[in-house]
């Protein structure tokens, strides 16, 4: 045996369970007590051993042609930034040039990544233009494994003047078996109340942030995807939700019988909007969808736990301090942020300490759902013989201060500043390789392999 | 006194009771027992007075410029039809000419129904384009005593495209206490569908055309529309609604504390479509939204009965056989008929002899509603002293079999032709005036008036 | 004409206008404008004209036998509260003693009432053991004009012991087109939580009363009565309904088809819990079920508003203030008060006034419905030609505080003494009489007539 | 190792992987790829290795004085048909006799057990009389492993006499984290429907037999229950649900954030009401609550798939077919039958054949959830290192047709004659040993063991 896990309590999405976790050649080999000899022993006494987190939502290296400005980050520095904090596979999403098709896109990605990725990635093409030509090109890609889609409701998409055509496309998903993943924000709206803020002299102050991309943009446009998805008859999957309105956009998708799934983002959950009020650079919260009130951070809680929702995942997108403060209106604040090293540590601080979700919980929002919705799984996202040895040894008693200066990302502030968690990853694993140990990157660039996945399957 | 009905049961939306009713100078003068002389006295034994129908939703006199066809009716043909069917007033829509602004629309339709109509009318301005210069001219207008607007969701308001300006003229119509009405169907969903429908072959015939129209487009639709109203914080009317999707629409709005209201159509509570399966001339059935299953009519007929929705209107527009089969594919079909005529005897008819409806809540949502909601109440919508004395004096007993022989509107075809009804209007009462007796007219081109309307008020 | 009514401006259930009322032979002759001479007329500029009050919920004559205690007031005491009020009408509750059967019961009621009564009084027999003799007895009672029946989820009718019979009852009531009165709280869950109250040593405080008679037990009991009566196929009446959980049993029932209504009092509407932690006889407010939170109060006003519930009633009954105070635990004090006096000048200061309720809707909640739903209207209910005169002349400007000292129960204290209203009758008139002048009772003892109700008819 | 299963599917709750299962001692040691030698191999290729079925709900041998006869089971018989069926753990619920204690119930039921089991078993006291004293004994039972309780809320219980006692019990249980079973069925509306049936004539037939148990009386019973549980703050379980009133409840109290968990019966996912209506031996069917319609099947179904109802089990109680037909009315057939021998099997070609449930959630429902919510696991309820090796080697494609003949129950009919199964256990593990080998039982009477349980623990 390559490697043995001693004493370690294994958490999967259904059970809690000391045994001995045995890998050979990348994948686990062995579950038991009192398992033999290997060339290296880990003792993972008193230590959670989770499947490696799986952030299927991730932008870990943008050039400058879609947002005006490129990330500071690349499939290194923000793998890196995942294996330190845990995640041993992200699902990146590649976005066409204008004009570009869905395979030129695809390669382009997987150039981004070969001897950079320290982890192992998939990509999800983005429809920015559902021609004919691109719609035909989707049953090519499903093919290569690529087997889900992105496409946004707002400006960013041209979806009010494109939508019949999404539609199609959202349909060829469907009969493809592949998932189509939307973000639902309603542009006509954020367009109305930008106007109505500048006329009232409020468009360039960042406390009005989350006035201009309100609750009900987004719970419309959810609205709108599920009914569109009900009318293509296709499975979809609703990215980084923050709201009610949106959730009850889910909820009665399913009473009408479709397959709707629902990912909520970390922001959402360790957040309010009160922090657009504070004084020291309240840029760095802007994000699409905004910040939102205490309570929604409860429902949203509250729906993680229920299976309203299925999973976290972070939007990964790593901008420099110069760069969001580039902007000086609400619409041209640039969105997201660096947090793919913080996403496990902090829902397992503020959602399992807390209560708010059962260990078994937490590993199916991060790993066991989003391996099995998008094709990883039982490759990736659980802790089973045969699986990929993809295994965080998780120490819930470390206590850590969230500090940029100890960041893998290159972003050169950090999101959850001063912020203390007790839970953090003792080793990460990947395919039987440890990549960290006590914070330490271990791995070398290029390690991580692109993942071709399987259909989208139910979870 | 001028009129004397005697001994009718006169029936308002509360009430129903017997007295005679004395009328002076066109308006209501005195409601009692045993009333003394007049210049003329009926004999209203054994026959209801209900308030003349008041229908706010018609297209009288429609140039060929909007959908390529010019209405075969104009102002007197189809108030002649509406006065023979027991409808004292109507509420028609000014469409203005590419690059025309509200303003001059409305002087055109003002020019319609000079010197044509034979009962009053008031108008709605209808906005195509929601330019600066026409959210400029909407607080003249209303001052103008136009208090009500139209948009269209579709293809013919440039929906998708206007989006948000169409919700800053939501919003500036609620601001000058007007009610928008909306025309909800969504046409992406419509574009996408008849896409479909044109790659299977199917696009040519009217036996697809429910489909290409589907219920879906219409609640979705819907659920814009009154979230946008939400945003806007003003009240919406939403016109000829078909089915429960929409109907949830309001019931969602009105859960969250918005002032919204839903009109129905007759279409949807007499036909289903199967008739578009017929052999007969089906293209007589094409309308927007198309005509529905079944149970869709009887959760229309609940929802008229328990406030869901407020009124019926006809959405009247007369086309000739030729014109309704001059289309040759689901979205070219002219949208419509006429029906102002058969209105309130089918309701009458299908409403209250089968007891869906009681007889005020008849006289409800075919007077006192679409008065209260459009600003003609007390003026018209109820038997008052006080009122004008628009009254139909009806005859619950009288069988008459629909024939578009008999009908007034120049449409060379009968919707409900062979329908048998029971309960027709024996009178026709215009501000005092005997304007139909025993159906036959007896009113002069350009007796009515143009109305101006009272701000928007709560039912 | 006997009596003239100029100027004022009429206010029924639908309508909202300036007309002379002519009154002759006790009930409304005409209607109109500029009517001629009377007998007598009044002067009513600047006044509604509301239908008198119906209070369809009394107790003004209880002996000592139901509840240990006999109250204050009579039938002469009560209706001239009532009418000093405003009410022109009660429907009082007939108590059968032990072993007695409903006719018995009604005679010793009717007796009460002779000679006493200044206003009408209808009566309902409420059935607090359902014998096969007692339900034998339904068909007769209710040919003989009394159309409702009235029946107890609580100890006081065994309930739980006897529900099946109940049922039976119901049923009964259904097919006579009775309509069945329930009061509902369910007695296991009070049972449970005052020897609950009772073991922590808190029984004895009023602070807990409010804790002893939950929301969840009242949301129990009406969605078992809507049940039963769903079982029975008969329509029910729940009385004094005070929260959420009682009105989601209505919607509930009504979404299931059911014919049910619901009625709320004037305390669920104008104070809240907090009463009992005060130090000036809060014992005062106990009542059945108790007070509530101040969200439930915004939460009733709503549901009457958009028709959820009917009809306010007032469950008067008076007890003095040494019997409010022999009680010593939560279990033994006595419910309920004098409130009949200012039932209409409190629901319009606080619900018109505060924009919460329409002038209309506040007829047709205190008037109207009241009068279809038992059988009432159209002799009473409205302001109609052929109606009974039962009009009050109502001062909207009129500033009342409200004072003991000035009420004419025999109650020696007063629910909200001290509160000041805007709007209070100037006269009230029955039947063609002025019964009450300036809050001075001109009616001489016994003038109130029995009115015999027709059977139960939809609103 | 004592017993190496090799090469078969492993299946949890979770996961679908194949390795194979080395066992000592009784437990399962390792579970790997190539495990090395043991005592015994089973070559379990082709087949599913399933943890052992959990029915949480049996009564296998009952004597006479609980409903007039005694049943025809014991112990050894109906755990033998269990272990033939798959079934690896029973909980039976010891009835108390008249007047006697919880604790003398249990050791009554203990001396049943006791030489005879052939599988382990937990048991449930049944409170039916809820003194004092029996509450005052319940946390001895809890602290001794008899960590739930059952109640009913039929005359069984005298529910509508003994509620306010019972919300107490509910309320120590939840102190005590043990689980209230209900049995939720109203009385009362049975009560009166069985009288109207009599009246009718129609209470002999065995045709109008789900009337009198009708689904109303289900879910009014359902909605106590979870309102008890919300006023108790206790954890309930609502047994053998059949219909959508009882799930409404579920929902609803799970919309106030009430913990409730609902079990369904074999008998409601295979059956329909249509049964009573045949001509060879309907009685069969008759059962608590009683068959339901179609569409309640599917509803049912679709509630197990989407965790609306938790569990699956059959409320076991054998009785010959002389007692079947001994009751001659509606309210005496004997309820209930024997079922434990093709729970499984059934389960498996009605749901996880048919798509309706994922293999996943056929071993959540019928193993891992009973595990969970009644304090046996991970002892029981799933495949893992550490845990009992209760194992099931199910051969997926083994075709049986259900025969009386070949049951271990000492019934002397069968629910299910005739009935195709695909799917059928082709060895059934019981810590370590194999007690049936191709439907034949090689287990000595009274090797099954009483188990000790944990407290409640949520799923």
């Amino acid at each position: 045996m390559d490697l043995l896990l001693r004493n370690g309590t294994i958490v999967t999405a259904a059970e809690t369970y000391k045994a001995d976790v045995g890998i050979e050649g990348g994948t686990i080999k062995q579950i038991g007590l009192g398992l033999g000899d290997a060339a290296r022993t880990i003792d993972a006494s008193g230590k959670y051993l989770f499947p490696g987190g799986i952030d299927v939502h991730t932008h870990v290296d943008l050039e400058e042609h879609l947002l005006g400005h490129g990330t500071v980050d690349d499939f290194y520095s923000s793998t890196a930034a995942a294996a330190c904090g845990g995640v041993t596979t992200i699902v990146d999403y590649a976005f066409p040039a204008e004009g570009q098709g869905l395979q030129d896109a695809l390669e382009a990605w997987i150039r981004k990544g070969t001897g950079k990725s320290v982890i192992d990635y998939g990509l999800h093409p983005v429809i920015r233009d559902p021609t004919d030509e691109v719609i035909a090109e989707m049953a090519d890609v499903v093919a290569e494994g690529f087997t889900s889609f992105k496409i946004f409701t707002t400006a960013l998409g041209r979806f009010d003047e494109l939508a019949s055509r999404y539609l199609k496309a959202i349909k060829e998903a469907g009969r493809l078996n592949a998932l189509t993943n939307i973000h639902c924000e309603d542009q006509c709206c954020i367009d109305f109340i930008t106007r109505e803020l500048d006329d009232a002299g409020k468009a360039g102050s960042v406390r009005h942030y989350p006035d201009s991309r309100p609750r009900e943009a987004e719970g419309l446009a959810a609205q709108r995807a599920v009914r569109m998805a009900g009318l293509a008859d296709a499975p979809v999957y609703l990215v980084h939700l923050s709201c009610e309105e949106a959730l009850q956009a889910l909820d009665d998708a399913r009473g009408r019988g479709q397959t709707v799934f629902g990912e909520t983002r970390p922001l959402y959950l360790h957040l309010t909007r009160e922090a657009y009020d504070g004084d020291d650079f309240p840029e760095r919260y802007t994000c699409w969808p905004p910040l939102r009130e205490m309570e929604q951070v409860e429902i949203i809680w509250q729906a993680l736990e229920s299976d309203v929702l299925q999973t976290v995942a972070t939007d990964h997108i790593a901008w420099s301090k110069a760069q969001k403060l580039h902007g000086k209106r609400v619409d041209e604040f640039l969105p997201g942020m660096a947090n793919l090293e913080t996403l496990l540590p902090m829902l397992y601080s503020d959602g399992v300490r807390t209560g708010r979700l059962s260990l078994n919980r937490f590993v199916e929002v991060s790993s066991t759902n989003p391996a099995k919705l998008f094709g990883l799984y039982p490759k990736k996202g659980t802790i089973a013989v045969g699986s990929d040895a993809d295994i965080v040894v998780f120490d819930p008693e470390k206590k850590v201060v969230i500090r940029q200066a100890d960041m893998h990302s290159r972003q050169d502030w950090e999101l959850h500043e001063g912020f203390e968690t007790t839970g953090w990853p003792a080793f990460t694993i990947s395919r039987g390789e440890v990549i960290v140990e006590d914070r330490q990157l271990l791995a070398s660039p290029g390690r991580g392999e692109l993942v071709k996945r399987k259909p989208f399957g139910s979870i």
